[in-house]
């Protein structure tokens, strides 16, 4: 939809309702800039069913749901295999949300309630809810990191967030740390996290969303151990869908009626 | 440990820590309550660890991550094959917990933070915490049955939680509710929730304990669509661990000293 040609020929557009959250594809036109076209999105519409999608990979990957499906094919009970991996609590550990937008507050939410310390990266500012135990700028990202065991990537793609999940972030954590993703694929530096994996470094990973879309058929994600991706459904739920049309119905009675809009996209900032 | 010939055998007994939770095994046997022997167990210990285990398969069933998984196995992104399931959200969603105990409080709390409402039935009467809506006796299950779409079971095994998932209750349930089980296999009639489970009427169940233990290859549940089995191990975590080492070692210090046991075992009610 917001492709240049589009834009060219739609020389009266003055509004676009982008049907889900992440508009980088969208801010990344110049003629959307040029000609102050309105951009409304649907941020914070998704962030419960995300986060049902995030805890559930985390629990998944801590539960090693993957390994025991695995026996299962085989009919076999695993109890006593010598190949059965540790299972571990989330509670009592720390969790980094990146992105403490829509998205990251419900993810946070949920795994305060499940026990666990919550940390937080934030663009807008330091503020946060009572759950959230620390937030921090996205320059402490890294030192932020080297305290957490599980990781999860809520921000939206900017220039500012394209490739921060890259060597250096992946050797900072401590080893065994987990990497969930359902903010964009291209925030993560899809070889260094291979590597991250493959070295052991990093203990799983729960990708909703990777760098491309579709994985392509050769990519080593597919068959690496403790690796769990679906695609780029965390937010293709009933509930979620309820919301997102009761934000473009209510946009549309708005821009009709001339009133102020929800979920307008701040063009410069990208989100 | 609790089998009949060491009783007999062992004339001086006075005291059995079990080292799990469920004392089914043990409170069978007619000697142990001929000789008035102390049993005690490790009740409470591990709902934290068991409660995690249990979100984590309502997760895993409700997102479909066993579909998925098969899907990442021949590196296909599913994102739109006509096969691909409905992911549903758990907000909103009514979850049944049999067994409003150590484990079963812990289910409710967690279910609860994740916006669902939580109904239970508890043996020893109506009371629980805020976050459970409704408690009623081991006989209004058919009636809590049939408005629920989750149903977890955390009874201990008793005469009285014998078979009662049985046909009649699944038959009881909304079309397209979930069955999880961590309790005992021996709660769940097998052959009944296969016919359930085949009909498509139960549309998944996450299975950390079944009838019988371990699942011979042949049964028809390891093949099952949308049934995750793992092998008994929701509580094999490091802190549901420590948790168990700390009950036993402060047992055997108060048995030393005198002093009340923890978690003593009403041999007659049976857990």
């Amino acid at each position: 939809m917001c492709s240049e040609a589009l834009l060219t020929q739609a020389k009266q557009l003055q509004w676009i309702q982008w049907p889900a959250a992440g508009v980088d594809r969208c801010v990344q036109q110049p003629l959307l800039h040029e000609r102050h076209v309105l951009l409304t999105n649907l941020q914070r519409t998704m962030g419960a069913s995300m986060a049902e999608h995030v805890i559930g990979l985390m629990l998944a990957l801590s539960r090693h749901f993957d390994y025991f499906l695995k026996q299962q094919e085989q009919a076999r009970w695993a109890k006593e295999e010598s190949t059965r991996p540790q299972l571990v609590d989330l509670e009592g550990k720390t969790v980094l949300v990146v992105g403490l937008g829509g998205i990251g507050t419900e993810v946070a939410r949920r795994a305060h309630a499940l026990g666990m310390r919550v940390v937080a990266t934030r663009a807008s500012g330091r503020t946060g809810p009572d759950f959230v135990s620390y937030v921090g700028l996205p320059d402490e990202l890294l030192k932020l990191a080297r305290d957490t065991d599980f990781v999860v990537n809520c921000a939206p793609l900017t220039p500012q967030t394209t490739g921060i999940f890259n060597r250096e972030f992946f050797d900072t954590l401590k080893p065994g740390a987990y990497f969930v993703n359902v903010g964009r694929g291209r925030s993560t530096v899809t070889a260094d996290l291979v590597a991250a994996l493959r070295s052991g470094h990093l203990a799983g990973a729960g990708l909703d969303v990777v760098d491309p879309e579709p994985l392509p058929a050769e990519s080593p994600l597919w068959h690496l151990p403790n690796v769990i991706i679906t695609p780029h459904v965390s937010a293709d739920t009933p509930v979620s869908e309820e919301q997102r049309n009761f934000v473009m119905v209510e946009n549309l009675r708005r821009y009709a009626a001339g009133e102020p809009m929800l979920s307008v996209v701040d063009l410069e900032r990208g989100y």
